[in-house]
């Protein structure tokens, strides 16, 4: 059961979130097998936050073209994972990760699973039923992947619902009560209560150290594995659980580090060296075609400074908070490997420390 | 004739545009006397942009605060270099340049040198009366600081005026026609031709090769030592030359170096080094504290590509592609210095290669 | 050949771009025939300017929707006019033209005539180029209406094209120069072209008035009956006529006036009373109820000001002027007929005088 | 007594929030003594929200202006009520309230009274003790201006302050809980307690009916004659109270209308009738010529719909909710009143009901 992470042709030819002809070019040029796709990662072009609707119209449009290629059941099965916001220089991009039989080296290797979660109510988004649903779906995508020690695990992919404010009436109308009426504010909450899912399901925090209470404000609970992203398209939450294990084979290997702060690129430069991409300064060219995947989570760190230096993030009704936490910490990450198709995916509540964040690599090996 | 660039309290403390404290306290505790700044540059919180009225705002505030030590008259003639756009994590901080006499080593050292000069009426805003006015300015910054020779210069930072509705309309009715109505876009034509003047200033380009039709367009004309801000408070240019003199002692030092891109960081990681502070990864601790202040120009690179993978900066009407800039090689150099406040100035016309830009380092002698 | 303009199901209950759920329910119950569709408006969430993919996403899924009943060729050949931008209250939602048989009142009554044209060369957008094959488009399209007289025809919607970086790129590469290399600037030229294509095909402007030179320049050459908006999903124009016909039947009436700057409603209302909505103060709820659209332009005016007083949106770096003004023309639309469902389209270049724009009204008779 | 509301020379001849020339060349002129200005209202060119300096540069410059004429104490001592967001074409202007001696028509005529708190604590805003040291303020600036009978208040401006990081951090440093940790939604609570306690003192809310747990969520409970405009560069509040005062004299007079929703217009309409001022359209230019000032209070309804057509307002991340409402609601009220240079402030929580908000009008009588 050998695994694949493909990535269609160079990320500069893609020129909105419907342009598919790079995944298309690959598929026609059998570099990409369509029925072994099991998740698209990407960075679409939108804000990241709540009208961003750059991450349905990609789905959308990818979901059509591999429905003409594997039929719409099959392409509805895909995790499609569309970050929205690709502030600075990162660049719009997709990351197919592809399942193929009967290939490459042997393990262990990089494993995947996947996992859709049944619709969250809206009353529970932010709270421990979101946490609880979120913990047994990466219990469930573990065991798809053969993944059966949660220290193999490296990285988990969390893409979440919001609140709208039609969602919020809907919910009141019934009677229930939602978390947070601010639907800027609930993309947070959902992504808190997502990554505190990761970090019950890993072992990283005990189940019942995770309350209501300390969702969204107790930022000593975090995991250092966990992505969370949220979108307005999802009623339910799609699962990508990234790992390594012996059950799988070929030449991909994942690895993870965590920043403890904005500017924490050390670490990051510590786990390249692990996957063989050691580097003194930037990553030069032949390590840089090695390196498939930097995916990463920033936010701006809620006491108003980084190492002591005041930012204006938090203050700033310009531009959203995670937009400008993706612009710079994928600044300082493209700085360091020297590509800037790199994935920075903005709210890092419980995800990491305050400020920081967890980073994962995937790496072709030497 | 030594020189001093104090930095007053650490930024965190400046709260806003017109928090003077910092300044306050350290003249009141004899850190920094009055009576010999030339200039102070800051980072302020606005959007860098036409309607950012932070950076008069701090010049108002400082200028109040000096005034107050020195005399109103005095106070004006401080040049200050308030650079708007903090974005992603950025502190806003002043940087002051001090002179003191009869102090520190034996130079060659950090030499400063300013300039205000007249108005420049709008029709030649962007064109080469422009160039030529700064061009002057420069040789009679250089005179008045004892740098002689062009290549001990290693910044120079302009501050340059930009139109408005009201400034096109005024040269309008007297029948002169300005370069540029759009006034986002007059910043980038000043900043542009300002840095043709450096260029010329210190024989980079010669004056012949400068033309109308240049300006703007003909990329391939840079200067790897110019950094240019506009501001909608000024209606001529300040202008502070940086460079190294036997003239000055003292025991900080200035060397410089050019960006090819957005993420190229090894050249500055060079520079560093020639000043002492040289590291595989990011500065540590101590080298952390010698670096006294780091200055450079960000720009979105016009081919909307960065080593060939596509950003999304020039199609973003949301966000102007100078904040994206900025927020983003803010990351990539704090990425490398381990610090935040430093000073990322958007809009690089005519300053380093297109996309890329210069960067200059002062840093105290070991 | 009578006409009838549907509205489907009330706007708000439309959630995003996507949300086809208001057609599929009038095409469900009979309300709305398929086959008849001849265009749909629509006003989009996203923020109307060049990164607005929420105009390609409404028109995937409408076509989606559409194919579903009518097969993918028909659906391809309906007019999707979606106009970016819902700023202030107003409200996203389509309005659907349709052309039903035998049916109604005799005419004169609205008549509808839609082009679709070839792709436009990037190097013609802006030019006399784009003039001409938008007057083309527009005289083929009152042909297919029966309209003969330019004088019956009250509203031209063109939807035409935008630069992107990419589409600059990929015409230099052929040698070719555009009008523009800023593509937010491209919009407006896009959009002015296309109205003096309008002017010319209506008989407002001789052809030969229309110069490059003049295009996006000389602001007192206008159509008072155009409207344009400029999409990045666009590589040709979609061209929409609304006139009265005497071969056209039906209780739908069109009838147009042109605000002279951006709170000039009194000739609104006056067209409003022509149609038999006449009211002292803001329409009350029966007059209301036979409003079927009101199709309006808006522009911040270009010499700064509104009656003499200063207006900030042409120097506001952080809004686009566009937002500014459609949320601005839109309140004072809304406030005068007491409905926020109205499409108001930004930049009005060469529509209507600087800062004016033609507004179009559709009622039931009485 | 007789008060005047002069304004100084027309708008579109401010340039900037320090642009103070107009009022200079009022005082010049003899038309405005500035030792009789009580009260300067402005609307300055920022954001209106967070980190909008523009309030705070403009009070500073006004405040340097008026301590040139009539000394810095005297100048302190005048309530400077900046509200920023100039937001469609909304025009920057200033409105200041003078109170000059033994002129004028005999009474009952406008009468303003103002009152500066003490600094409020960070933990009291958006709390019962803000709406108690608002409701003492009311008070007192009543006393003040010799109004007795509630009934008798028609516009109550309290200006209050929001929280920052700092802030924040400073109160949760001595133990302090504040009531919101979001910087914008601070301004909101601020304004609605500030707002209740303009209720409370008005008779309009049983002081018992308001609890911590009301503010900012039970809308049933609002003012209909306050205003609130929070500014961060405020730690207490400034309060102006308008009515009609039988102890004054002069040709002024005020009233007030409520809107129910944002193109609620016609109770605005009626109460421009009682000044004097009816029309059935849109103000002529002899009305509009003797109306003073119209200050409103915008919010996008919470419910998300206005007359039951969506809007985006509340589910926009690009641009605050405060800022479309701001720019909807004036043009609104200026396709009314034929002007531009009036003052919509943002953010109308407990003034006026859900998605409404109170309008006050000051005229010259015939």
């Amino acid at each position: 059961m050998p695994p694949h992470a493909h990535r269609p042709r160079p990320p500069h030819h893609r020129t909105g979130p419907d342009d598919v002809s790079g995944l298309e070019a690959a598929i026609a040029a059998g570099r990409i097998d369509p029925s072994g796709i099991l998740a698209i990662f990407g960075k679409t072009e939108g804000n990241g936050c709540v009208n961003d609707f750059t991450r349905g119209f990609a789905t959308q449009s990818l979901t059509l073209a591999l429905a003409r290629h594997i039929g719409p059941e099959r392409a509805a099965a895909v995790c499609y994972v569309m970050s929205g916001g690709t502030e600075g220089a990162m660049a719009p991009h997709w990351t197919v990760f592809e399942r193929v039989e009967g290939e490459g080296a042997t393990g262990p290797a990089l494993a995947v699973g996947r996992v859709h979660t049944a619709p969250l109510p809206a009353e529970h988004l932010g709270r421990t039923g979101q946490v609880e649903q979120v913990a047994a779906g990466i219990a469930e995508a573990m065991r798809q992947a053969g993944l059966t020690d949660p220290r193999d695990v490296h990285f988990v992919q969390v893409k979440c619902p919001l609140l709208t404010a039609q969602r919020i009436g809907e919910a009141e109308a019934r009677g229930a009560r939602v978390a947070v009426r601010d639907t800027l504010k609930s993309m947070g909450l959902s992504r808190g209560a997502s990554s505190l899912g990761v970090a019950v399901a890993l072992g990283e925090i005990a189940p019942e150290a995770v309350t209501d209470a300390a969702i969204g404000r107790d930022l000593a609970l975090f995991s250092g594995r966990a992505s969370a992203s949220a979108g307005v398209e999802l009623l339910g939450h799609e699962i990508v659980v990234l790992g390594m294990s012996a059950a799988w084979s070929g030449d991909l290997a994942v690895d993870h580090a965590v920043m403890a702060d904005a500017i924490d690129v050390e670490p990051v430069r510590a786990a390249l060296a692990r996957l063989g991409l050691g580097a003194a300064g930037q990553l030069d060219a032949a390590a840089r075609g090695r390196l498939v995947a930097l995916l990463a989570k920033a936010e701006a760190s809620p006491d108003g400074a980084v190492r002591g230096a005041r930012h204006t993030m938090l203050d700033d009704s310009d531009i959203s908070s995670t937009r400008h936490a993706r612009a710079f910490v994928a600044g300082a990450l493209a700085g360091l490997v020297g590509r800037t198709d790199i994935y920075v995916s903005g709210g890092a509540e419980h995800q990491g420390p305050p400020g920081g964040g967890p980073v994962a690599v995937i790496a072709q090996r030497g």
